[in-house]
């Protein structure tokens, strides 16, 4: 069960002017499901996007980032589940770019004008010639509308399609931006998360689009994390499409750039928190944030010790104040001169730890309230210097066990 | 169930002379188990030791740090159970100084030359004088053939004693060699686990104990890893006796020091894989070999990547050949100019990955018949230079989810 998270309502969903998605089942793995999406953009999209750092990254992945460096206007984007089209080598990279020479002959595109995505299992060949069969069927059923079918569309083994959408006004303009993303399991995004898709019809200025791509994602996607395994497909995709009436952005500090920014990661936000409330087995959303450290860097080195402790994380599903476990992933995650007697440790408003030690004014049952709750926020201040930053996490239930020890999952 | 491997016959064990060993029921945390353990070291006894690299290491670590640094010979070493004495501030110091206070009284020592040892729950406070009144009941036990006794002794969640004994011939004379250890959670040792005493009674020169139990530690401890959690209490202690008659050894590269060496090695890997064999909820013993790095550090991060991946574990508990989940670990192990397409992966004998790709020969049914034994080796060849190394893990498996998630384990 996913943790504070619904599906999204297809009438919540705002249509972004200038994309279109359809969706269809090409039976990639498995029959009867919808496995198959395309988006097409409109003349004048700008389109910026980062990906995995894991050095076995997907073929697709490996495409895409050609295509993006290639400078010619990306025009559609082909997204499968059920294979990952990753650890396949030469034949592999040869299935993506078939993949994506078959939707731009429909569209009568370049190849290089086509981003590919895949998700799923990993090592087995791409049936790249089914998806090609199925490619009519999907550009039929595009529409604006179809963001919650495309949510639904891009699942592995999401229990829940994730999508957010938001409007502000900028320039007397009324400017869209709508989001899915995936997620589930091998969830420790580094540079982005296997698969984000945020879309806006708002004008900037193309070249602001890569350093903004990056910025969300550091901001989201990269603060989020479930098992610490780093897929090797992970891509976050921003597209402009420019249909919004008011002035073009040309500066991110500008009143207008800050306005969009905001809006852009509140919903980068939610997509890459969604991935963690619906994360394979979790039943608890755990926010770690570290204060007090001399570089963000090392904040975030303590708070993804304390996110991939497989001890913490199961305290949290027991719902048990065994914190000296979160003491201990604090004094391991690799800071050598990190003094212990300058260490304190709150849950939510309990202040458990002071100076390295057990706080005496501490109780175990006010500990224990808040460990059984869905929502906790971990926080610890290092004493060291103002760097602050915060990871997103969930527990480690039975259920991610079995989730994951199903046979080929 | 441990995986191969049971528990210790009293009667393998040699006694090392010079080294009695006393166990009683101090009732630390559970009343009616065996919880503390003292080992009286002859005159003339030389020790070394190494410990946790944890920036939260327990108070009893401090002192040893101490006590060894100090100078004055250690005759004698205290372990309790039940209670981990860490994150206990300036308080758990003074508790860890008293329980030496105590044991020197009896003895007429300094307590400058007490070790203190602490294993169990984290940032609770040590009942010292529960200790303090049962040392007399741990003297008056004091036996050479103890051994299998004190194994018993320092179990936490440990389902077996562990204990490993071997003796071999130098200089005409027959020198003993006899550890025990323990493990099970929070296990990823940072230069030595919780807890190991290996002890001879080999003539050995003083100034060679410390760069000895050191390359021990390295070889054996500091290879395996059960979740990725390194305790705050990880402490492996060498003891010579000096009472076997041979010539004292004075280079660890001579022909004796080398027998002597290689008999340690043998001994204290023994003990750091039982702890494996006995982690918690372990079903298969892994071995991940990982071959052609440039140096050993980057076989290293890669083979714990892949050993702490829980993707990974999860498939080795189902029997689940998902080999692709191994090829994601070594891509996000941190080795920025990794080339996947030089890339083979094996499990034993059967060639799964040729140059970053599946093996056009590997047949599904030939993983999963290596996936379903109780030992597997997982070799990775980088193809980057020559260096190789190797780390020792276990599966993830719902019973270490139930034993981690039971209130207070």
């Amino acid at each position: 069960m996913p943790v504070n998270l619904s599906a999204p309502l297809a009438s919540d969903l705002h249509p972004v002017a200038g994309v279109r998605i359809g969706v269809t089942e090409a039976g990639v793995r498995k029959a009867q499901r919808k496995d198959l999406t395309v988006f097409l953009l409109d003349e004048g999209t700008t389109v910026a996007g980062v990906f995995t750092q894991n050095r076995f990254c997907a073929a697709p992945v490996q495409v895409c980032r050609e295509h993006l460096d290639g400078g010619q206007a990306i025009r559609a984007m082909v997204v499968n589940t059920g294979n990952a089209n990753a650890g396949t080598g030469a034949d592999g990279l040869a299935r993506a770019r078939a993949t994506c020479e078959a939707l731009a002959g429909h569209l009568g595109l370049a190849a290089s004008q086509v981003l590919p995505f895949s998700t799923g299992v990993i090592m087995e060949p791409l049936p790249h010639e089914r998806i090609a069969a199925a490619l009519p069927a999907a550009l039929a059923d595009a529409q604006p509308g179809h963001w919650a079918r495309a949510a639904e569309g891009i699942m592995t083994t999401d229990t829940l399609p994730k999508a957010f959408s938001t409007q502000v006004q900028l320039g007397g303009a009324t400017v869209t931006i709508t989001g899915i993303s995936k997620g589930a399991g091998m969830i420790r995004p580094n540079m982005a998360t296997m698969l984000g898709f945020l879309a806006t019809d708002a004008c900037i200025a193309p070249e602001l689009l890569r350093p903004l791509v990056r910025e969300l994602a550091d901001q989201s996607f990269n603060r989020v994390t479930i098992d610490g395994d780093t897929s090797t497909n992970d891509s976050f995709v921003l597209m402009a499409t420019h249909k919004a009436r008011h002035a073009p952005i040309t500066s991110l500090d500008s009143a207008e750039g800050r306005v969009l920014k905001t809006a852009l990661l509140e919903v980068a936000q939610k997509l890459a928190q969604a991935i963690v409330r619906d994360g394979e087995g979790a039943t608890k959303f755990i926010t770690v944030r570290v204060e007090g450290g001399q570089t963000g860097e090392e904040c975030r080195q303590v708070a993804y010790a304390i996110a991939h402790s497989p001890l913490v994380k199961t305290a949290f599903f027991a719902s048990d104040p065994n914190l000296g476990r979160i003491l201990a992933a604090v004094g391991y995650a690799g800071i050598a001169d990190l003094d212990q007697t300058k260490i304190d440790l709150f849950l939510d408003d309990v202040h458990v730890a002071v100076q390295g030690g057990r706080n005496p004014a501490y109780r175990e049952e006010d500990g224990q309230r808040v460990m059984k709750q869905s929502e906790i926020t971990v926080r610890v201040v290092l004493g060291r210097g103002a760097a602050v930053d915060t990871v997103w996490t969930c527990d480690l239930s039975h259920d991610y066990v079995t989730i994951n020890a199903d046979y080929r999952s």
